[in-house]
């Protein structure tokens, strides 16, 4: 069943080392079908290059598999929780892309520095906090509502993209390509932040007024950005 | 019309993968036939894979397409007013490539360095400041104008660069190819000198007779590098 | 005699070009047959893209050769002493991989700072001291009784990499593929840690918890990750 | 004539980008026949691309063009320096690779911090001055002799490389391909020695002992690294 879902979500899943952002198994995409209340995922640590579109597993939003011969990547239950919480979102990256992952290991949010950001994410990537304690039980799954409690105050479709502290990035989007693309994205963002920090250790964020100019050439009824609808 | 001016142009652009200046469509190529009074251009958000020649979108200098199925770049309103103002230049590239947008969000100009950088540009590569107010409602056609002003006391021909703050690099030269070449070097030159710094915190730009004896090695009348004409 | 052996161990060996672990001939794989009490390990200094299977050199464990044309690796004394004190270990591995190497260089232990290190490596990846006077006679065999000393109050299985002081890293695991495995693993973290500590220099190690947590997700009898047994 | 030198001399300069030592034309070799007292030297600014063997320039160590079709690189006086002053020698490297480029900006001569550079270069690699004043005017000729100044005090043979300030990083070798293994050495020690800069801030070189043991593990009478004579 759902065989276009699969062969997409495996597309996107190799795309992952086509753009650097994995080394080994270190990276999952999923894609939901939301009328049918089902994502797809890739298997738990199988290599890239042996994937194939049947490998994907079809999970439920109760965290039952639906279909498949592998057991679901390891983060199924974070990728869970967004789909839950993050209404308006079809596809859902997890990486340990190198300079997005040092961001995240060093705790903090990526400041908006320049367009290249602007133009993808509105204001900074958060960083949501470490777990502690008694959330280490359900690790995913707390790994996933935390990064909901991290988005109470803020608009998930205008900054499609969090760290968690001490572990890595998450992005998403419409669909598992366009979660890729911001995956993407955020690596490109990520680099160029470190070096500009390194260029220039005062360095402040863009001015509020160019974020709002490039971002909306890119999103909303005013974009003028691409070839239109 | 103008087959071969958007051919080159097409060429041209296809070189920005080729040297790692891009990621995704973050970049643009145009060159113009002064003549006519018509410069070819890169369609704006069409993936590099995808694009032909004929893709590329021909544009007047009062802003007006001339022919085309394509919407322009979104940054044409730049590269027009640098046609305008620069009456030697005959190509203009635009990128988001890492090291030299670095510098550009980091807001600092690139100081010279060494032999690599003197080869080609003469002096630092200025730093245009960011827009502000007023100005963001004409975004493109007012970062041309900004840089154009930044050039009012520098000799365009001697330095093909320029950064914009919290935004990235524009490179010139006497067509297309030359300009893709000077963002090459950009690039170059924007990496080392970054990580000169690193090593060398209290570094101090190169003799200004060794830049004078090497741009002078490389331009104008006694030249003897390369193989002469 | 033991063609499969050296068949895997040139393989292993081959993939330290492919995952740019190493310039010129500068890394060596060994794998063990623990039944027979001999190792296969690369020649020394031949170039990789002229390695054969056939040119591995058996080697027995009180470092007389007992097969092959050539030289064994210049630092087999080193592989030899670690497969007498770590009995459970099947492969070895020696890199100047670069990231690495700077952290060897610079005589630091590798913090853990992030579920990629937590995930392959229990704590930080320690700094074994340099050599000194007497020492140096036998070099390669006290390098290895060195990385030994290191080890007697950790467990080498849960921490599979060491670095020498002003030399480079040695990796290890069940068999040669795996020891290379880890060698991919210290590299991309040895990077980000760096880029860490860049991005914010107050970096504090992750959580013990987090550490047990993950380290514990993919080792043990309750580990999780992956397609079981 | 001499066409063996040439092919040779060609071959050596194809593996400047192959190693990603040059970004366009910014590199050369050359190997000199010392019998005849005739070397090969890569032409200027011709692009690695179009090379052939037949584009090779022969240069006398007058400076005289004994035969080809082009000027000869814009570096050979450079060159012929080196080969009249270190009469060992049997080929000449010029790259502006980044890491040594970067460090030559720097002005810093690079410290020995482990033995990847001990088993290649002993003790650090030296920067010379920047020319001054009148010794612009013979640039490259100056060039030259400012580099084998730098050397009145040291082994040529021991540490075939340098750096000169402001420009970037010259090596040789008994050939034209034993100059290039050394550029791509140089790459990489620069590389990582700047790296273990930023990791350990304190960082102090390599013990004496430690680059003896390397550097004659390698070279000398007592060498036991590699497959012997």
């Amino acid at each position: 069943m759902l065989e276009d879902l699969k062969k997409r979500v495996y597309e996107a899943n190799m795309l992952l080392p086509k753009y650097g952002l994995v080394t080994f198994t270190w990276g999952n995409v999923s894609e939901i079908d939301r009328e049918m209340g089902i994502f797809a995922i890739k298997p738990s640590g199988v290599d890239y290059d042996k994937l194939t579109p049947d490998d994907m597993v079809l999970m439920d939003l109760n965290g039952n598999k639906v279909e498949g011969n592998y057991n679901p990547s390891s983060d199924t239950a974070t990728h869970l929780e967004l789909y839950k919480a993050f209404e308006k979102i079809g596809g859902v990256v997890h990486t340990h892309s190198p300079w997005a992952t040092s961001w995240a290991q060093a705790g903090r949010a990526i400041p908006c520095y320049g367009t290249t950001h602007a133009d993808y994410i509105y204001g900074e990537v958060p960083c949501a906090r470490c777990l502690t304690g008694e959330e280490f039980k359900q690790y995913e799954r707390n790994t996933g509502l935390l990064i909901v409690e991290c988005f109470r105050d803020r608009d998930y479709e205008a900054v499609p993209a969090v760290l968690c502290k001490n572990h890595g990035p998450f992005t998403w989007g419409k669909d598992g390509h366009e979660a890729v693309h911001n995956a993407v994205v955020l690596e490109e963002v990520a680099k160029m932040a470190a070096r500009c920090e390194m260029i220039n250790p005062q360095v402040q964020p863009a001015p509020q007024e160019l974020q709002d100019k490039h971002y909306y050439r890119k999103h909303g009824a005013n974009a003028y950005y691409g070839q239109g609808k």
